[in-house]
């Protein structure tokens, strides 16, 4: 193998990449993006912030139900952390929380930690009481934003569960908090940590695909078996139910588009959402199921599912003219999937399977073992009309540096196959060593914004929807999120 | 197996699926479909039409290219029919033609068969002198709907090659004409006659995906070696290059979407297409292309591509409020496939690879042969959180009648795996026996009509862009295409 060749194509097909895409906006006729409001007095740009070095990291959590289990077991678990608050509407959670966190911390490290539960509103006095460094917010959906915002104003970084707003009001307002106050807020996009779509991020850097023109992303997941939880009174389907029911637009978008959005560097220099139109099928699926399983007196039965959308089919349109078509679905009896395409002038990789097409039918200067090795070692052309399913060369190939390093981490603390422990370990790792998160406040407030805007578009019958620019222009400033090692 | 408790469960959830989705028509806000000028006198409404039988088809054909090959290759092989007329703009086409129609007679049925070459317009001659009863327009894009009403007016049914037209005012027209001369107009989708295609159609209509919510459609077909034609100066891709530059939208719908329309019956009863929104990507693979396989003076690398779009995606609404998500991309390195998905309330079936999951979890009254048959005789249960690749079961329990009276003819003559075949076949069955044939000049103008509309979609930026209602409001009295024996 020939290093040196490798590492010319590499460099050559980098630049390629960075520069042509870029080159098509002259062609784009319209590249306006909507107004943003000004900057509230005092606040700063967020894109790269880093924040002072910790050597000890004080955590609390708000929200200790499945989601939130993951995350105290993860955090509790990492060196470098000390647990000084646990909140929760019951009792019971937060004491099940308890014993992990200090069995995580061998009855010492987390040996000061206190309880609030019982009250919506009891996160307000762990803040004030225990002063964390850092907070994870995982609570219902309509709670992120306040409870982001609370948080921020109290002096603590916040990770917020996605999404991390269900309006553009609340987008902004997190956005001006972070901005005043100086802190992290960032959104827990746990499948940007996913192995393929590290790997298809590196391939997309290296200018595998070429120039990267087309995405698809999706949250297709059937979860009527959460509604039963509406007779419960508790538990993520109690609340989500009612989403389900009263709104119609793409309700979950941030899992399927977070990679989509990273691998094409949006709102990091090169691109940045532009304008949606969205529409959704008429609302089956939840009342069949209420009245299949449940009895005619039963809550279930007394909703009215009809005002919202089975399956909703997005497309966002970039600046730069690229295009990202992105779907939800959580009630269709249907295989999952989150699409997770990306769609180049040299190639083409995607989920559910994972699979790969590439084009480099006459080598194209790659060195013969990289292009062997693209070919997964069995032809000498790469056949683009039919994809590759096995893995294994790219993966020799193109594994992201980061997860070659976790790999461990992510299967001793799994979650999500180790997406989730990548993602704390991240987390906890950049806020010690004083450096930016891996995701931005801004593109946090922009995936999660597909909600209200798809929820517009869907009402007003397919009308174009504008998405803000959060970052007020300076995403054309900020580095796209480096290749870690 | 006890055939009563199949015929009836079959029979229930038939009669289910029929009725609960048009329930759902109450949910929808706006039903309005954009209004149609009047019918031109003497015009008559043609959706069920029936032509007198005839005994001898007397057939002639215009274009005698690549795709001209297979059309005369089976017309002139198949019983029944009288070749009298050959046109092509060259000679050598017409003659080899001729050499293939006079084989497939066998020296005598066709002896008679005229040549007109030499001149676009000589197919006016050919129709003023042969006096076909059926003419076949086999012509570059542009010239399906100009031929296809000179065929009518001369007193002659037409089939005509996909799309039916390029613009909505030649739909109109050509729609016009069928009116007024009682003349069949079919456009030739060939992908509604798939074996796959047929058998979901088949399971569609027997309820097995309950209440069809959403469907998925494409033309992915990596064409740029064709561009190779435009130095030519003849073959398909000495025009199709020209659309490629020319163009942005949905350039090529219908082979998608034809299948995913039949299963929804559009047009026929149930709903029909009421508006469409419209996305592209940059263009920028032809002349990648053009760069890399021309020399710089060649033509290729004088055209000005930048005006296309590679890849468009597209959102249908129906009237019903169902949703279709179309797309379009010839040049993009990326496998073939036509999504050919459809979804309901009890499962989805999609295509490339083809894939069936359904939700009979609780049996819901299905026969223990027919559940055992949907799970692939493996599992008491199916599973519809992963998808059913095999289906052989499938084939047993739902192949469509008409794809097993003609699986010897499909294989026998070919053309896409036999749906070319099963497709003429039925064309020259359905006229000699005096029948309405599957596809009216409705869809047909219904389908090809998302080229026009996504053309201007694209280019207001994502407006949507209601479908006319071709059918005047007749698509509620017109009966959906039969499952034919």
């Amino acid at each position: 193998m020939k290093n040196t060749n490798r590492r010319e194509f590499l460099k050559n097909a980098t630049a390629a990449a960075a520069t042509t895409v870029a080159g098509t906006a002259a062609i784009i006729s319209s590249t306006k993006l909507s107004a943003a409001p000004a900057r509230a007095t005092g606040g700063k740009y967020m894109g790269g912030f880093a924040a002072p070095k910790l050597k000890k990291i004080k955590v609390a959590i708000i929200g200790c139900g499945a989601r939130g289990g993951t995350h105290y077991s993860h955090l509790s678990a990492f060196e470098g952390t000390e647990f000084v608050g646990i909140c929760d509407l019951y009792e019971d959670r937060a004491e099940r929380a308890k014993g992990k966190v200090l069995a995580n911390g061998k009855g010492e490290r987390h040996q000061n930690v206190k309880l609030y539960t019982g009250d919506k509103f009891a996160y307000k006095k762990m803040l004030a009481e225990t002063k964390p460094d850092l907070v994870y917010v995982v609570t219902p959906w309509e709670w992120h934003a306040p409870m982001a915002i609370d948080v921020m104003n109290a002096g603590a970084h916040v990770c917020v569960e996605v999404p991390l707003a269900t309006s553009l009001e609340e987008c902004w307002k997190v956005i001006d908090t972070s901005e005043k106050t100086q802190k992290h807020c960032m959104m827990l996009e746990n499948v940007n940590y996913g192995r393929e779509e590290l790997m298809y991020l590196n391939m997309c850097r290296k200018g595998i695909f070429g120039e990267i023109l087309h995405g698809e992303a999706a949250y297709i997941h059937e979860l009527r078996g959460q509604m039963g939880a509406v007779e419960k009174g508790r538990g993520t389907g109690s609340w989500r139910t009612h989403h389900w029911a009263k709104e119609n637009g793409n309700l979950y978008p941030t899992h399927g588009l977070g990679p989509v959005a990273q691998y094409m560097n949006i709102g990091r220099t090169d691109d940045t959402f532009r304008r949606i139109v969205s529409f959704s099928s008429p609302a089956r699926n939840h009342e069949l199921y209420a009245k299949k399983k449940f009895k005619p007196e039963s809550k279930l039965n007394q909703i009215d599912y009809s005002k919202g959308g089975d399956m909703n089919t997005s497309i966002i349109k970039t600046v730069l003219g690229r295009t990202i078509m992105v779907q939800w679905d959580e009630s269709s009896p249907r295989p999952y999937t989150r699409h997770n395409l990306i769609q180049g002038t040299k190639g083409t990789a995607a989920g559910f399977p994972n699979r790969i097409a590439l084009d480099y039918s006459e080598g194209e200067g790659l060195p013969d073992n990289l292009f062997k090795a693209l070919t997964g070692g069995k032809k000498k052309h790469t056949n683009y009309h039919s994809w590759s399913q096995d893995l294994t060369a790219f993966y020799e190939e193109f594994e992201h540096p980061l997860y070659k390093r976790m790999a461990e981490v992510a299967k001793k603390h799994g979650g999500h196959g180790g997406m989730d422990a990548m993602m704390n370990f991240r987390v906890i790792e950049c806020i010690m060593k004083g450096e930016a998160l891996d995701q931005n406040v801004y593109e946090g407030a922009l995936w999660s914004a597909v909600t209200p805007l798809t929820r517009k578009s869907v009402a007003e019958d397919g009308m174009p929807q504008d998405f803000p620019d959060f970052t007020r222009g300076e995403w054309k400033t900020t580095a796209p999120l480096a290749i870690v090692e």
